[in-house]
Order: C-alpha cells, then structure tokens, then sequence
C-alpha cells in the first residue's frame, strides 16, 4: 500500500444491454487503501475526499462513508416498519454489515443472520468501515459464510418474518438471488405476513429487471409487491430501487406511529420519505401495473 | 465541426464549498456537434449514445435530449396545477424553450413570455433540440431577449399569474436571480395568490443554497415557501430540487383532480409523484423547517 499525494480518478463505467459503457461516475481519489482478488470478486478500497472511503467490488461503487446511508436505510426500514413485529430476520449477502446495523436498531428484534458467501467482505468492513460493524458485536447479530440460495433452501419453514436480499447486481454469484427457485425458498422460510426486500437497481437504467423481480416474486407464490425509489448518488443514474413482498397480505400500509416514534436516528428514512418513495414515476406506471 | 469514429469522454467535474473537483459525471461522445463563445457563457454540444445530444454551458450539463423531462416537468406542473387558473406566465432564463413547450400545455395559459438573456441559447435550442421548441410558434409564447432581473424590475404590478425561474447556476449573470432584490420584484409582479417555482441544485451538494433561497424568498415577504425533490441522472448527485413560493397564501394544496383528469401526457410528473416530491428527507428536516 503506497501513499501518493497526487490526484488522480477513479471512474466506474455503466453499461445497459444495448449500451454498453455509455457513462460513468468519476470520483477523485487520494489514495487506494487495499485490493484484493477473492474467489468471488475483485474487491478495492479507495480514499476519496468527500465521499470518505469507497468500497468497489468488481469495478462497481458497492457503497460509500458518506452516502450508504440512504440504501441501507431503505432496505431495511421500510420493511421492518411494515411488518407488524420483526423478530427474526436474515440478511442474504449485506458482507459489509451496514443492513445488520440498521437492522439491530429495531428493538423488537430478537435474531439477525447475515448469510453472505465472501467471508473476505466482512472482514474488510471490520478493517476499513468500522462504522459499518459497530453492532457486530451485539448479542442478537449471527454470521454465516455460506451460499444464501442453499442455505434458503435448508432453512426451517416459517422460521422468519423479514429477508432482506442485499446483493450486488444479478450477474456471477448473485444472479440465483433474483430468480423464482430462490424466492420460492424465501416464501417457504417465511411466516404468513413475512417480508421480502430486494435491492432492485434503478428505475432509470433496469425498468425490465424491476419488472423482472415483481414478476418473479409474484410468480412464486407471493400476494403482493411494493418497489420503493429513492436516490443514491454514487449508484449509476443517481437513483436506486428496492422491492418488497409479502406473504398472505398487502403491503398498503406501514407502522407510521412507531415510525413518527422510533426509538434511533436515521439520516434519509423518515415517515414522509417511506409514503413519498412508493410513488410511481408516469413512465413506469403502466409497466407497474402488469406486475402488482 | 468534425465527425469522428474513435470513442471519447466527457466529464463534468463537480466542486462545492469545501471540495474543489471531487467528483464528476461521465459521458461516452461520439462528436461534438456544436461550440460558441458567447458574451455570456461558452456553449459546447455533444453527440452520445445513450443521453442522445447534451448541451453544455462553462462544463455543465444544462439537458440531455434523454432526461431533460424530468427537470422541466417538475419545474413547470407542480407550479401550474397548484395555481387556480394560471393565465399570465413569465419563464426568466429557460432560452432552450423547454419550460415553455410544458408551460403551453395547460389550456388555462393565455400568454407566456420567456426573457432570456443569452439570445443565441434560444437560436442553437431551435436547431439542435427541435423537439423542445415545437411549442415555440404558438401564438400564446412571447420571447424577450433581455436581463431578466431588469425586466422583472420594469414589469407591471400585479401582472403575473406564475414565475419560473429556469436559470444556471447562481454563479456569473443568474447569480441575482437567487437574491433577495429579485425576489421583491417577483412579488410586486405576481398577482395574490401567484407562485414563483425556482430550480433550487442538488439537496445532497448544495442544501446551504436551498435555505437561502427559501429566506430569502421568504425576506422578500412571499407567505410560504416549498421545496420538490426529484431525480435527475445528469445533474451533480442524481437528484435536483425546485422551490416554490406563493404570495398571501399557502402551498399546502394542489388541483389534484385536474392532475388526474389532465389533457396531456408526461413522462415522469403525477399526481403521486407531486405529492411525493415534497417529502423532506430526515438530514434537511431541523433545516428546513427553519426556513417555512
């Protein structure tokens, strides 16, 4: 690891089937801080000015100091203040422990297992994103270094009430986690009034892969879908997407008073937001429709 | 101007306060289509894949042929279904005639008069985004190719039904159209019950800008003021604001139903999506209600 005090760029590159690297999100790097090929990705760390360090898995921004917030926040909060009493949850993949922070803060909970298949992520979090890890520790936070399709697919029947799928995008290991066998395990885990939520990419750059998902869920058995959008500057198009489903019943409402109540901080969430982030730009609207 | 084959990139590099160039938004270019020098700004338009043709002003992206909607729905509808009737429209700035073309959707508007400064803006809009002009032959649309601060300083009391301040950045000549002296003028012109609707930056990049212009608008002695969230994948962050403030009354409401039962088509503004853009996000709360 070397030191360099020059400035130079780091830019991720997007590409959408039919567009292949048509834009980036450049950011100005004072220094790489480590890199590391596991078998599963590529794994850098990048110090930024503004944006604090940078996690990037593969090329891609999986978050940043300065602005995870906002994904983990809406991956996990509008889910648990759905549910009616969150007990027990599992996180598919979430390496680098932001959604078991967010998670832990809800004090109904009584379990939380982190499932994610590269050990090497959370002990890079440990290292580099100590903010990330500060409830590891906490009595309630189990891991597990294991495939999350197979350990679905063994898990007890009706044994959760909220899965929160926290992946990279569906290509290479991840790809299982956006198909029908795999949400079918998750409707066989989870108790009747159970909970899915997906991240689910932008709205701008993978309306068909949002699509995809509801249908997906659908089709698996689930009574309802939900997607909720919400920006994310560092996340290709500035603005991101996480979808819900739910067992035996509607998604129509959420604890608001617990919300306008809650007993922890958040930077992005907030009751108006969680209203505010299921509303469905015109140009989705009819292709929402088809899956709802 | 010259057609190449080979793949190039442009970037727009992002400073705030604090942080000098530390980020960026990055295009793939195929040709540049069209460079001016102008008496008030350097114009500059690109060829890409994806956005389709980018005007760009000193390095910023002003629109995109793909994403330019998003910008001047919410600039224009939120303002137009919140006022009763609006007849008597100003746009100050807005030469590439976008707002206009929005503006003149609404069958209550008799007259619209657009007062840009920078003639040529309106002349290059005409030939390289002739889909933003088609409006522009309406005989309700006026074009005025002067100082707006001046015009607004000149224009009758009392005479206006909305403002729309489709400016740049608040640096160089729209630095005053984000001053409280403006702002007085404004509402002089507007009528009771008029609204003026300012494009208000980033709420991640510039929310110190944000509340200074609901003071100052608020100093001015408009009775309320409001601030709409809502993407946009080309400008710095992903997610722009407008804020609107309403002389002697409220903006707590809009017409709703004339929003459901609307007489055109847009591609990202509804009725859901005006409601939603209000919601406030927990980091700019304590902020914000400062400032309403």
């Amino acid at each position: 690891m070397t030191t360099t005090s020059k400035t130079e760029w780091w830019t991720e590159l997007v590409s959408i089937p039919g567009y292949e690297r048509f834009a980036g999100i450049t950011l100005k790097v004072t220094r790489k801080l480590y890199e590391e090929k596991t078998p599963y990705q590529h794994i850098e760390i990048y110090e930024t000015p503004y944006y604090g360090r940078v996690l990037v898995f593969d090329g891609c921004v999986m978050l940043t100091d300065r602005d995870n917030y906002l994904y983990h926040e809406m991956l996990v909060h509008p889910a648990l203040f759905t549910q009616d009493s969150p007990k027990r949850i599992s996180i598919i993949g979430g390496g680098d422990c932001g959604a078991m922070k967010e998670t832990l803060k809800h004090p109904t909970v009584e379990q939380v297992t982190q499932i994610e298949i590269d050990e090497r992520v959370t002990r890079i979090a440990e290292e580099f994103f100590p903010a990330l890890c500060i409830s590891n520790t906490d009595p309630r936070a189990h891991f597990e270094f294991a495939d999350g399709i197979a350990w679905m697919e063994g898990a007890r029947p009706e044994s959760l009430d909220v899965i929160l799928v926290d992946s990279t995008d569906p290509v290479g290991p991840a790809a299982g986690l956006f198909q029908k066998p795999f949400y079918e395990s998750c409707l066989k885990v989870l108790r009747s009034g159970g909970i899915i939520a997906q991240q689910s990419e932008s709205p701008f750059y993978h309306a068909h892969l949002i699509q995809e998902i509801r249908h997906g869920l659908l089709k698996a058995g689930f009574s309802s879908v939900q997607t909720l959008f919400f920006p994310q500057p560092t996340y290709p198009s500035g603005q991101w997407s996480v979808t819900l489903a739910r067992k035996n019943q509607t998604l129509d409402a959420f604890r608001r008073q617990d919300v306008l109540h809650k007993s922890f901080r958040t930077h992005y969430y907030n009751a108006q937001i969680h209203e505010a982030s299921k509303a469905i730009p015109e140009f989705l609207s009819a292709f929402m429709e088809q899956t709802s």
